[in-house]
């Protein structure tokens, strides 16, 4: 999810992957660990035993994850559903999830809220809270306490399975979920990057505030993408990710992309920054091959969700593109990224 | 973990046992989920097709659960030491965990330090770091931002197997691992509540900073114990969790516990405040028949770990009592909560 860009005002050469990189990867070998396919996805998979399970863990903070005044309801509801988002971009079934909170206080009135977010969510797509942390805030006299959030959820996957950003290839589709764009346009709004009235900034305040996890759709494209991930960082910043993870490059057609009506009254310019490289959507971004077509749109209509085709993957040499009708060039403003500065 | 009772002046009557079961508690039916045995132990199962897995979480702050001046190496140690606890409280193997955590900047020699720390301990576990979420912490102008670690660590348990609160029978003995209140006569130090010199001090902290999680013997124990937990709210009050939940009383005899020769020379009354309710402390305490004696003893002698017995298991009706060698109450302090007062 990405943060207030008052996080994020020094520009350091290590981000949140260089940090996992260079800190948090560990090559040792552990003689009877579960086997995992390594770090770099939205969900890591475990084998235990003969069934395969897929783990994700978010930490979200008031003020920064969420704005300070946001309602618990909706930080309940969707502190778990970006969690969901990643094991249904694994194709994974939730299963179980853990939930670490931090409090300044005992609220009864935040904690009500909130609890009841969280938990219809856990029932939306039948995924229990099963354990967890409840601990009290530090501050030091004169500071105010905050309030952090941190779940692990869990997900079931047939023995040997699961959607990776790894394992897309040169001349297959690019698809995304829904319409991209959208959580970034509020999201703009409130960073006062640009202003808009309703009834748009109510939809695209609903849409920053409750997403919804694109599950039946990550499960059913199991057997069908090669690659797959959700757009929590930006769809370019996260197109990237596949294409690094699977040695390709894309060409992305920008009058291919979805969007709501809401967002077809913003400029061209604010569009073009919302849905390429916003962030904050949780979004499903897969590839598959060109012949499994009417295949996708069936598993979409299934899940009763739109996709639509943006781009072709192309071999490693190629630039990545983002192109207009004429074949121009379509400006990528830099994606989010946790540590590094955020494009505008 | 406690905290530092800085955090805790305001006592509250919804302590962090109050709002898990207020507000964190769903009774819902969840249809397809994993079978889970429900609150009130240190690891949650989950029943993943013919396997078990042993779940725990834990948030931990710099300034609350560490001290803000702490060496990131025992930072990172600790904070995976304390879930390893908890895996071993359920007698479970470990073999995963993830790290969520949320960093004010990008120091990289707190990072190098907190990360070896934190690898050198999953090592020797053998339980590899599996994945997580970095993310930078939010401040508002003129306030300082705040550290926070959040694990979850994942075991594994034989089918329908897993050491629990509930199941101490009456008539059974009780026992306890190591010398329990070695880390609080450190942390009590800290808080002010009394003062001793090296090497007394160098002891403590280092019991207190670099506790061992008792892996072996909690795997030893998993045919044999009825009840276990670990201590780290408070030898009294952890009891008080395996009674209440096994539906049982306790009388502990204090002549018979265990102590470290430092703990020997501080006064009595400090000894009882450090080993009765100190809490920090990561031993096991469980409950077995008396006809399992010899069959424990050998257990931790196969682990490397002092086990004593220390008391007996009562009927409901009975009042919880420590008592001396002429049978008289010995004084438990309240035992730590993270939401309520530290007993003093």
């Amino acid at each position: 999810m990405p943060e207030h860009p008052a996080c994020t005002k020094t520009p350091n050469p290590l981000d949140e992957f260089g940090v996992i990189s260079r800190f948090f990867t560990d090559r040792s070998f552990y003689p009877s660990a579960w086997p995992s396919q390594g770090a770099g996805d939205d969900c890591a998979f475990l084998d235990v035993g003969p069934m395969r399970l897929a783990v994700t863990a978010d930490m979200m903070a008031l003020g920064s994850h969420f704005l300070e005044n946001a309602s618990p309801y909706t930080v309940g509801r969707k502190a778990l559903a970006v969690n969901l988002s990643d094991l249904a971009a694994a194709g994974s079934e939730p299963k179980a999830f853990f939930l670490s909170i931090s409090l300044p206080r005992i609220d009864e009135n935040w904690l009500e809220g909130f609890s009841r977010g969280l938990l219809e969510e856990a029932r939306r797509f039948n995924c229990p809270l099963r354990g967890g942390d409840t601990v009290k805030s530090f501050a030091k006299p004169g500071q105010s306490p905050y309030t952090a959030i941190s779940i692990t959820a869990m997900g079931e996957l047939p023995a040997g399975k699961g959607l990776t950003r790894a394992g897309a290839r040169v001349g297959e589709d690019i698809w995304v979920s829904g319409t991209p764009g959208d959580a970034f346009a509020a999201l703009g709004q409130i960073f006062g990057y640009w202003t808009f009235a309703e009834p748009l900034l109510g939809y695209f305040r609903s849409r920053m505030d409750l997403p919804e996890p694109r599950v039946a759709l990550g499960r059913g494209l199991l057997n069908t993408a090669t690659a797959c991930c959700d757009i929590s960082d930006g769809l370019i910043g996260d197109l990237k990710h596949i294409l690094e993870r699977s040695g390709v490059s894309a060409r992305l057609f920008w009058p291919a992309f979805p969007e709501s009506d809401a967002m077809k009254q913003l400029p061209e310019a604010v569009q073009q920054r919302c849905v390429l490289s916003g962030g904050d959507d949780y979004e499903l971004l897969f590839t598959a091959p060109a012949d499994r077509r009417d295949e996708i749109l069936r598993i979409a209509e299934r899940a009763d969700t739109r996709v639509s085709r943006i781009g072709e993957v192309l071999s490693a040499g190629e630039p990545l593109q983002v192109i207009d009708e004429k074949g121009s060039d379509v400006n990528c403003a830099a994606s989010f990224n946790h540590f590094g500065e955020v494009g505008s």
